[in-house]
Parts: C-alpha cells; structure tokens; sequence
C-alpha cells in the first residue's frame, strides 16, 4: 500500500495526500512539526497533524493574508507578523517597496528550521530587512506601542500554542501597537467546520469592539478543510473595499516586481463577499 | 474499520467520507448510480466513484448553477435543465415566481428514481411546472428553436455519458434553443484538478465563439475535488454583472420565498472575481 498522509477535519471527513516519505519530525517543546515529501504538492509542512502549507498551494494562503492589509495600508513600512514561521507571509509582505522592516515573531524555531531545510522556496529568509524572533507573540505584542502599520497574525489553529491569538485581550495588545491608521488580518479557520464556529464568532465579535468594526474574507485553499478558508480583517479607520484601497492594489500590483498566482483586485473585493451560512457564522 | 467512501481526484489526492451503509447501487446502461448514508453529510449520490452532492452541501451548488443564470435574465418563463437528475437545480429554479415550465432532460432515469427515494428534499418532483424527460439531453436540445429563457447544463463530468455536454456543437444547439435574450450556465469542473485544464479551456473558447463572450464564476463546494468549483456563464447580450442583474438580485432574492444558504447580492458578483491562476486557465 502507498504512504499515505491522512487528517480528518470532523470526526468523518478526511483528506488523503499521497506521500513519498516522511522528511521531518519533531516533537518540539509546542507541537509536532513535520515535513512530508508528497506525490503531487511538493513538500507538504503539519503541525500536530493538521496541514500548515505544501509548496504547490501556499501561495493562495500567503497572498491573501499578506495583501490584502498590506494594499488597504497608503504607505505600510512598518510590519509585525505573528507566527509565520513557515516564511510565508514575510515574503509576500517584503515584496512591498514600500516596506522597511518586519518583525516576525515566532515561538518555535523549529518550524523556522525545518521551513527552511525543506520548504526552500517559502522564505524570504536573505531579506535584510526581516528580523525573525523566536518568542511568545503575546508578550511580544505588549511592550510594541504605536510601532507597526501592518500586523498579521498567522497563527495555527486555536488549540494548543496559538489559543491566546484568537482572544479579545490578544487583540486590544495589536491594536495597542498598530500606529494610526493601522491594518490588522488574521487567519480565522474553515467555515465548514462547526467545531470552529464558536471561536470565529468569538474572534469577530472582539476585533468588532477592539476596532469598531471587522470584516471576514474567504479564500480557496485545497489541502485546508472543505477548501475554504477564512481571514480576519480589521483597521483604524480604513475599509477593506475603498475606492483608494481598490486603487492601491491596481496601481501597486506591477510594482510588487512578480506576478501574483491569486491575489488581484477582482479577488480583493470578491474575497469580502460571504455566502450566506458564512455570514450567519459571525452575525 | 469504520466504512468509508473514498474519492482520489488526482494520482493521490483524495476525499474521505465516513459511511453508514450503502443504500442504493445500480449499474444503469450510463453509469454507477450510488447513494451512501454518511455519519455527517447526510446521503451521498456518487455517479462512476465521484461525488455528485450530499443533503448538507448540495444547497451551494445548486443555488449557484441555478441563480446566477435565473437572475440575470429579466424574465425567466421557461427553463430547460439538461442533467440535474438529482432534482435540486430544478427546485432552485422554481422558487422564482417568474418561472411558468421547466423542461428537465436527464438521460439515466436511475438518478431521478435514486433522488426521489434518498434525496427526498433535494427535488420539487411535485410541482405542476416540471416536466421530466429520460432522454438524451443533446438528442433533445436539437429540436428546440427559440423556446427557452435560461438553459442550464447540470451534467457530470467530461467523461462517460456527460462528455457531449462539453463540445462546441452542443452549444450552438443550446444558442439556437434559446430565446432572444436567453442565458445559459454550465457546470464546468474544478480547476485545482490540471487533469480538466483541456476541456474547461474547450468549454469557454467554445462558449465565447458561439455567444461572443462568456465569463467564469467560483463557488466553494467541499465534496467537490479541492473544494473549488468553476461554472460558465454567457447569454444573448446580457452581461453577469449589470447593474440591472444585481438589482434584481437584491429585489428578486425576497420574492423566492425562502432564505438561500449561500447565493447574494455580493455573492452574486463576487463569485465572478478569478484567482490569477484560475483565469490563466481559460486565457
């Protein structure tokens, strides 16, 4: 019989990636991360068996946490990711001219580690203006005040070492160290999955008091479950679908230096379009 | 080992649906009719192994392929649906009040007995306003002129029995069945799935010859392979996103006497929003 890599996403249903061999494991002092090389997604990282990444597909997950705040931003320089340690999103956001540094804050530098042994494309780990640190996020967040115009938030699922990030008092800390102005996304989990469904309320709902108001936008991501994946999206004062902002990304585009897999302006605004049973999620 | 019903849709890519038992299986003259009673997706119809809906996603699908087309046209009497033996496009038709006959071709009447016994309210088998026909759907299509407002291909995949439903020269036969004004969709296979790349680019080259244009749109369908799914869209001269399509969307949703699960307004539009790598496909 063939390797297989299976994960089920409710107690019935179940996605299967054929498997070559397994490249990394490591039970770290948070989680177990591991790389597998896979038949037909290149190499594919999970952590505490649950799909993070696989090299055919994460440019979907990484374009559209990282454009949308960074396109909804007029001049984002400044710009804290939290997790990431895949390499993913720093990549994206780094390919903003614009941007003079990023912090990303990483609580386990295994991830990093193994990232950057298999997942070689994934990083941008040369930048110069990338400074990876391997501590808690939340206590990073606390002493940052008034310092970033992006924070991201790319945490794994909300059991284990990224539980604090779905929390309102996780928010009032980035929105405490976003300057004026500041855009915040975050990843938020898969609507068709109702043992997420109280957490996504609970996310939304507190990003709505911390920031007055907060948006949900979806993407397609095959290897998540049920292919579809939800963003979290909150700002000081700009609105996801502004005329300015939809501008931006026009006219920003072709000065990102590469063309894009997923991320354009159709998808900006179409990604804010919820279905109805997703908009019931969080009302 | 619990039953499972398992689907690859790649060389090792694959579903897992977790299974109570087996309570339909034929092998008509077309095909494998299946249907599965699953531990969370209520039953399962398979035709030849691949999903065709569930009772607890088949509301995207069914709402998408059947609304967006029914909306845009501005008074959409009389339907022809080519396939859809589950009965559940047909049933998104009819909610819209305009709607005086409904003409359904399928060509395996098993699908259409399976659904009535399995599927109980995935049809509206009762309404005075449907006709079904067991017929070969481009058999059919032949000897219609200038009779249909919206004609909708609700057929399986490009292969086996559903393959015609894929040629330029069926439609040119839909063209001429349709009214002036007329307006087709068409399901038109996932486009995570490189396998389908020829015959969706055959699809809408074919559509744009014979309708002068014609547009792709998206909806999230977690049994469907990758959870993305593609559908076509061309007309006689109405385009998908007029202002006066979207009106009537917003005023027509409440006429249709039911609260939909997933299509809206903003749905509507967003769904026409390609992912770059989606739109190279047909380019």
């Amino acid at each position: 019989m063939p390797l297989q890599y299976n994960e089920f996403y409710n107690e019935s249903t179940g996605l299967t990636v054929g498997v070559k061999k397994l490249l990394f494991s490591e039970q770290t002092p948070y989680q177990l991360v591991e790389v597998y090389e896979t038949d037909t997604w290149g190499n594919l990282m999970t952590i505490d068996g649950m799909v993070m990444l696989s090299e055919k597909d994460e440019f979907v997950y990484h374009e559209m946490l990282a454009h949308t705040g960074m396109f909804a931003h007029p001049n984002p320089e400044k710009v804290l990711i939290i997790g990431g340690g895949d390499g993913g999103t720093a990549r994206e956001v780094l390919r903003h001219p614009s941007v003079k540094h990023v912090d990303m804050v990483e609580i386990d530098e295994a991830v990093v580690r193994a990232s950057k042994l298999y997942l070689k494309d994934v990083g941008a780990w040369e930048d110069p203006r990338l400074t990876v640190l391997f501590e808690d996020g939340i206590a990073f967040v606390k002493q940052a005040k008034a310092e970033y115009d992006v924070v991201i938030i790319d945490g794994s699922d909300p059991v284990g070492p990224a539980e604090g990030l779905f929390e309102k008092g996780f928010f009032e800390l980035c929105f405490s160290a976003l300057k004026e102005g500041g855009v915040l996304t975050a990843q938020t989990e898969s609507p068709w999955v109702p043992e997420y469904h109280s957490s996504m309320k609970k996310v939304f709902d507190a990003l709505t008091e911390v920031f007055t108001k907060s948006s949900m936008y979806l993407a397609y991501i095959p290897l998540y479950p049920a292919g579809m994946w939800s963003f979290a999206y909150a700002s000081k004062g700009i609105k996801a679908l502004d005329a300015d902002v939809l501008a931006r990304v026009e006219n920003g585009l072709p000065a990102l230096g590469t063309k894009l897999n997923y991320y354009n302006k159709a998808v900006h605004s179409g990604s804010f379009a919820l279905p109805n049973f997703v908009a019931e999620i969080i009302r």
